[in-house]
C-alpha cells in the first residue's frame, strides 16, 4: 500500500474527515506485513482514546443472503444522513470477501447511500491481520469513530460462529429474518436469536399478515431466551423498507435502545467488552506461545490423544502437563 | 475420614458393589486434604478406564425447587430398579449443601427409592475439592459407574451458571418446568432451555389442559434454539408423576434418546466432553499458575485497570503482557 509520510500525518487527516486517509488506514490495519503491523499499532494507540467515544452508536445488522439487508441499510442509512448524522457501513459478506472485497458490488447494492457525502461504505478484508478478523473489525469501528462517524454499522451474514463475536463488538445487535411461515430459522446459525437485541421481520410490505404472525411467533420464542443486556430484552419489529414509514417501528426501537436513560448501561457494556477483548487477546496469544514451544505442543497433542482414547483421566492428564510448565515474567 | 488399608482394597470393594466403600470413595474425592488428594488421584486413575463405560446412562435432572424433581426421581428411579437396573442419584441441591449435605432430607424426599437395594442416593459436598465442584461431580459419576450403577442421575436446581457445566457432564440434560400460564421461565436461569435435551412439563395430573398448552408453547420456543446434539433437538413432554402411566411419555423419550442407533453419537459426545474437560483443566490450572506469579498477576491487574479506564487499547495492552511472558517446559 501507498505509505503516508508518517503516522501522525495520517492521524491528522483521519481526524479532519479525509475519506481517502480513512480508507488507507483501514487497509493498513488489515495488512499482515511486519512493517505495517508496527505502523498499525502506533496508529491505533494514538487514536484509541478519542475513538472509543460513548456518543457513537455501534450497530450490527445480521441476516442470511436475500433477507433484505441492503434494502434496510440503504433506507436506514439515508434516514440517518437526512438527520445530519454521518454513517459508516462495514460489510463482512463472505461472498464479497472471497473476491477480495467488492466495493463495486456494495456501491450497486446501496447506490444512493454510496454516493452520499455523509456515508462511508467499506467491505472488509478476508485476510488475518493483527489479532485476526475479530480485532480487525473492532479496529475498523474505532477508526471510523475517530474519523467522526456518528453511527457505525457492521453488516454480517449470520451463518457462522463469528456472529457471536460480532455481538461482542457492538452496542446493539440486529437480526433480520424473513416472514416465512416455516418454524425454523432460515439458514441462520441456531442460537443467534439469543444474542439479538432487536429482531426485524423483513418484507412486511409483501405480506402484512405473514409478517405480523412471524413477529408474534419470534416474540414468543424470545421470551424463553436470556436477556441480551441487564436492562434489555429482545424486541421484535416488522419492517417494510419500500413503504413510506416502513422503517418507523425499527427506527423507534433503535431510538429506545439508545435513549439517554440507557447511556450508562451502554457505557458499562462497552467497558465489559473492552475487558473481554483484553482477556481474549491474552488467551489467544498465550495459546500461540504454547504452540510455539515445540516440546509443550507435542506433550499436549500426545495427552489429548490418550484422553481421546479414554486411556487417561482428562483431569489427571491436564494436571501432569501444567505441573511441568513454568512461567516466567 | 476413616482410611482404607490401601487404595487397591478400596478399588476392589467398590468393584464388588460395596455401598459403604463407594460412599467412602465419594468422600475421599471431595476431600481437600493433601494426603487425600494423592489417594484420590490414585483411585481415579485406577478406576478411570473401566468407569468411563459407554453402556451406562448419565442423566441430569434440573428444575427449580417445587417443580417436582423428587417426585419424578422417585417414580422414575423405582421404574428403573423394577427393570433390574441399578440407579445412582447424586443430588446437588444447594440448600442441602448449605447444611453440609442432608442425607436424611434426601431419604425423606425419596423414601421408597432410598430403601431400595438397587438405588444409591448421595448428596454432594459443597467443598471445593481437587478441580472444584465440577470435577468432583464428574468424578462422582465415574465412581458410581465403577461400582456398577447402570444409570447415574445428577439432580441440580437450574438456577446458576453451574447448570451449563452440568450439561457437559451428562449424556442427557432434562429440565423440569411447571405448567404455569406465565410466559416467563419460573425462577430458572435464562438460556438453560437451550442446553436441555428433554423439557418436562410437570404436574400434568393437576391441570391437563394447562400442561398441554405449556408443552406446545415450550416446543414452539425450542424450535428457535440450537440443536442440543448433532442428531437431537429438544423434546418437550408432560409428566403426571402420581398417575398410572404418568411417566410414559418421559420414559419413551429417554428410551428414544438412548436407543442403540444413537449409541455412536452418545459415545462421540462423551469423547468431546472428555477433551472439553481436559482443556478446561489446563486453562484453569494455567490461570492458577499465572496468578501464583506475583509479578505477572500484578501486571495483569494493572493492565486490566488501564483497559477498564479506556486509557490503553485492549489488544495492545494484552500484547505487551504476553510478549514479556516466557514459558518453559
Amino acid at each position: 500500500m501507498e505509505k503516508p509520510t508518517n503516522i501522525q500525518d495520517l492521524v491528522r487527516r483521519i481526524r479532519e474527515g479525509n475519506r481517502r486517509s480513512l480508507a488507507q488506514a483501514l487497509s493498513l490495519i488489515e495488512s499482515t506485513h511486519p512493517a505495517d503491523v508496527s505502523d498499525s499499532e502506533l496508529l491505533l494507540s494514538t487514536l484509541y482514546q478519542e475513538a472509543d467515544r460513548h456518543t457513537t452508536r455501534r450497530i450490527a445488522i445480521s441476516g442470511a443472503p436475500g433477507v433484505g439487508k441492503s434494502t434496510l441499510l440503504e433506507s436506514y442509512g439515508l434516514e440517518l444522513t437526512n438527520r445530519g448524522l454521518r454513517v459508516a457501513i462495514l460489510t463482512v459478506d463472505p461472498t464479497s470477501v472471497r473476491t477480495g472485497g467488492s466495493i463495486l458490488a456494495d456501491k450497486v447494492r446501496m447506490s444512493k447511500l454510496a454516493s452520499n457525502d455523509h456515508a462511508f461504505i467499506r467491505p472488509s478484508a478476508s485476510k488475518l491481520a493483527l489479532g485476526g478478523v475479530t480485532h480487525t473489525m473492532q479496529n475498523s469501528i474505532l477508526l471510523c469513530e475517530a474519523a467522526g462517524y456518528d453511527v457505525v454499522i457492521v453488516e454480517t451474514v449470520g451463518v457462522g460462529q463469528s456472529e457471536f463475536t460480532a455481538a461482542e463488538m457492538v452496542d446493539c445487535f440486529v437480526l433480520l429474518l424473513l416472514p416465512t411461515a416455516g418454524d425454523e430459522l432460515q439458514g441462520i446459525k441456531r442460537g443467534i436469536m439469543e444474542v439479538s437485541d432487536v429482531v426485524v421481520v423483513t418484507k412486511a410490505d409483501i405480506d402484512t399478515k405473514a409478517a405480523s404472525r412471524a413477529v408474534s411467533t419470534y416474540a414468543s420464542a424470545a421470551r424463553y431466551m436470556r436477556q441480551t443486556r441487564p436492562d434489555w430484552h429482545t424486541c421484535v419489529v416488522p419492517v417494510a423498507a419500500t413503504m413510506p414509514n416502513g422503517l418507523l417501528e425499527f427506527d423507534e426501537v433503535i431510538e429506545k435502545y439508545f435513549e439517554p436513560s440507557r447511556q450508562a448501561q451502554i457505557s458499562s457494556e462497552r467497558i465489559r467488552q473492552r475487558v473481554w477483548w483484553f482477556d481474549q487477546t491474552i488467551q489467544t496469544m498465550l495459546g500461540a506461545k504454547i504452540s510455539s514451544s515445540e516440546k509443550l505442543a507435542h506433550a499436549i497433542r500426545q495427552a489429548t490423544d490418550t484422553v481421546l482414547q479414554g486411556q487417561v483421566h482428562p483431569m489427571l492428564a491436564a494436571k501432569a502437563i501444567v505441573e511441568r510448565i513454568s512461567i516466567s515474567f
